[in-house]
């Protein structure tokens, strides 16, 4: 696939933010991409990508604790496998999210870091990384 | 409008999720377009795109029977039209997705699938599809 | 940065959504672009980019008191600073948002306008956007 990238991941649990920024960021070096867009997409219906802050861990630890409350088991659910939460998930999070990249680097504010989000693990996981030049 | 494609849909209930995957392939198809992305775009404040799982029909049931319980009226509601829950189902999920083209083929997960959601039907509604090439 | 301009907005609640369609407008005719798509992002890990009915300003004043409510502070949250409400909602209404550009006019329906929304103020917030022609 031309220009495109996958990253394989394994995850370890229920719900799991894993931080990409840093392969993001080797990507667009390697492609040496000065001025454009990068598209992070993740090919799963029970698993998404967020951007959100990495500085503190306790961020994403409450992130997951409050999806995991939220979205529970509900008795009304008909899907068969009994993952009905982890699709709703993917749904309200999504499974992609595009970035600007501007004199060869990523375009992130101070606190922001880009996750591969698991609402339905430990699986293996793929995201694909793909850059338009402007 | 160059390159861009109009999808005219009728929608039949409250809450919807029509699969438009194959309506996004043609048209990648029909312009030809070998690499890029292409974008996904619903033009209503009371609608959205998502992505999900089309093998099991429970899967989007469910999606719906949730998101029906946990947006409801509410009593501190004041558009005039009556019509909140809609316009916030739509914010969540988004009016667009972004997806990656390779090969002359749109870069989809084994059960993933393209949703136009209806969130206030039935109604007539329009999604745009515009492709950018890599 | 080659083409990307950036919006400095100050918000003055704790909850708030502004309307910046009229900035993007002037971006893309200052631009020239003609056919294509607009990248809005904010780099803010408390805020996030949605599109929603500017008609009735009683719609995003329904959505603010909705997620006031529906994401509130939890006793189970660790993060030290105490806004992890705010992360949250970031998560969910996400940071950017890609619009479509055709014939040098935003691709907008009739009731959609874009928002900048502040999940953590009063505060200086930046917005930047960055065109790709098609």
């Amino acid at each position: 696939m031309k220009n495109i990238q996958t990253l394989n991941l394994k995850t370890s649990k229920y719900i799991e933010f894993i931080d990409i920024t840093s392969e993001v960021r080797e990507y667009i070096q390697k492609q040496g991409l000065k001025e454009g867009i990068v598209i992070v997409y993740t090919p799963h219906t029970t698993a998404g990508i967020t951007i959100n802050e990495n500085a503190d861990p306790a961020v994403t630890m409450d992130i997951e604790e409050f999806i995991k409350r939220k979205v529970p088991h509900e008795g009304y659910f008909k899907h068969m496998e009994g993952n009905s939460p982890s699709h709703i998930m993917s749904s309200l999070f999504s499974a992609s999210e595009t970035f600007i990249v501007s004199n060869g680097e990523l375009l992130l504010g101070t606190w922001q870091a880009i996750y591969f989000c698991e609402f339905d693990g430990p699986r293996q996981r793929k995201v694909y990384l793909k850059i338009i030049e402007s």
